[in-house]
């Protein structure tokens, strides 16, 4: 059996799977503290004689393979998660390969394999929910360097009709700082599905989500970009974010036709904790299997 | 003897070394017109028995292997260069390996390979001439996707202090229509080199290439980024990027020291052609060798 946590902001999911990747078991709890939610994660998998666990964990996580700090959650907002130890408490109760990176790589992963890219070269998967993070896959790799991207961060124009400073701890105005679920909540003081659809205001969100995409376009030449995440629950932005992205790139590069370029997920939720799954085929020298 | 072609937007290099990559001979001359150009290249490159030509062209070009204008030159603003069949023209007269991408992806790989980012397992490489454009190495591996990225055109924030509309003919205040050496031209009815260098300016200049650094940071997560091209040869930038850039970020995700992740070219201005010469070490399923 192959294992699989897809540790959210919000919520963990985590799934069992036979070596077809079909999942046989999964269970859903709230993220609250380090120690209640891995106590959830080990009951479940105890019940099952696991080969690997792949995970993808809100971030910012330690991917360098030669830090002493290999698979903790680093400086995270989110309390006491800062610093927690996540591939090394796995480890110590499940002696086997651990693959370990964030959950929008994770989703990217999936959408590659089995979702809405399987047919492309490489995508580029985005979402947008409490935050705003995106991961790239490239010929079935995932892109990393330094550490992993965190998309979500970049700089956009505000929206001359806008008035809202942003919210965002480390950059105000940032990408997830005018357009994330929580920059919506802070804006109106009600969540997103508690605006009408009609409301002026999503015009204003598909300006920052097509300002992010033209720059992803013009940066990583993905074959196919996928967004998914609560806000994106709202249906008719894609037809808004693709018009507005038509608009800003002018034509200056040529992408495949928009309605198959800028899609929703083809698995739907389940593109993470899928893709976690799968990471037993990323190339080995990608992950440390210690 | 391994030939190599930089075709820059202003000026052509060609060069032909020994299988140890020493540059044997070397010729330059203007871009002018394709016949022009392409006779030059020929009378020199007739006179050796060349093994192989990587060439690194000003772009947009055709990357994609499976399109029928592969190796084409295609929308330039260029006068007659649009629609000229480079690799073709080449492979006519010689029947060998032409590796093909653009300059700055040539510059990058030069860079990575023989200088600055020598040490590191990926690199960003950004010109500031006349134009901006950008190329990305992942562990010896060009980036390229659905074509390859056209990083200069980017979104950037217009600095405050800066009345220009910009100079880009499909976005205006896109990035290269900000910093380029062409926006400084049209902005001030004189070259960036004329320009003293305590002009306030320059302080602009450096917060739009650190708009981008921080965009490419977040997205790429390069491990060194080299900044290369005519407007860079105004080494008191490289200050005022850094802080500005050190500014923006925030301190939200972790890079390497300042200094040693945003640099100039090790190969001062030959990495193009040097990376044109390399390209026979990128793997083969990177490029058509027909
Ligand atoms: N239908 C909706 N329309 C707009 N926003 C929504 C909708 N549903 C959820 N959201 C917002 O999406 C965010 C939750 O995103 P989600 O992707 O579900 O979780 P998380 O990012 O925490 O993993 C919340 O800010 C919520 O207000
Ligand atoms: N010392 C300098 N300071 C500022 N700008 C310069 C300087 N030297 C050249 N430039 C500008 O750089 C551009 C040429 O860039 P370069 O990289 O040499 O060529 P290209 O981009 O055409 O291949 C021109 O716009 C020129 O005005
Ligand atoms: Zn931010
Ligand atoms: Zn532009």
């Amino acid at each position: 059996m192959l294992g699989a946590i897809e540790a959210g902001g919000t919520k963990f999911v985590c799934a069992v799977a036979d070596e077809d990747f079909n999942i046989i078991d999964r269970v859903s709890f709230p993220t609250t503290i380090p120690s209640e939610a891995c106590s959830n994660v080990l009951q479940f998998f105890d019940q099952y004689d696991l080969k690997s666990i792949g995970i993808g964990s809100f971030g910012p996580i330690e991917v360098d393979i030669n830090s002493l700090k290999y698979g903790f959650v680093t400086d995270t907002p989110k309390k006491y998660w800062s610093n927690f130890n996540f591939v090394g408490t796995m480890k110590k109760r499940y002696d086997i390969p651990i693959f370990w990176t964030t959950d929008v790589n994770a989703a990217a992963y999936g959408e590659k394999i089995r979702g809405a890219a399987i047919d492309s070269k490489s995508c580029l998967y985005l979402t947008a929910g409490t935050g705003i993070g995106g991961g790239m896959i490239i010929n079935d790799q995932i892109l990393e360097g330094f550490s992993h991207p965190e998309m979500g961060h970049i700089l956009v124009r505000k929206h001359e009709n806008d008035p809202f400073v942003g919210a965002c701890p480390f950059h105000k105005d940032c990408l997830e700082g005018m357009a994330s679920g929580k920059a919506i909540e802070e804006r109106f003081n009600k969540k997103g599905n508690e605006l009408s659809e009609s409301d002026s205001f999503w015009e204003i969100e598909a300006n920052y989500i097509a300002q992010a995409l033209m720059t992803y376009t013009l940066t990583l030449r993905p074959e196919k970009m996928i967004l998914g995440g609560g806000v994106m629950a709202q249906d008719h932005l894609f037809h808004s974010i693709r018009s507005q992205f038509e608009k800003l790139l002018s034509g200056y590069v040529s992408t495949p036709d928009l309605t198959s370029y800028i899609v929703s997920p083809g698995l739907k939720g389940d593109a993470g904790i899928v893709g976690a799954l799968l990471f037993v085929f990323v190339q080995k020298d990608r992950f440390l299997s210690f």
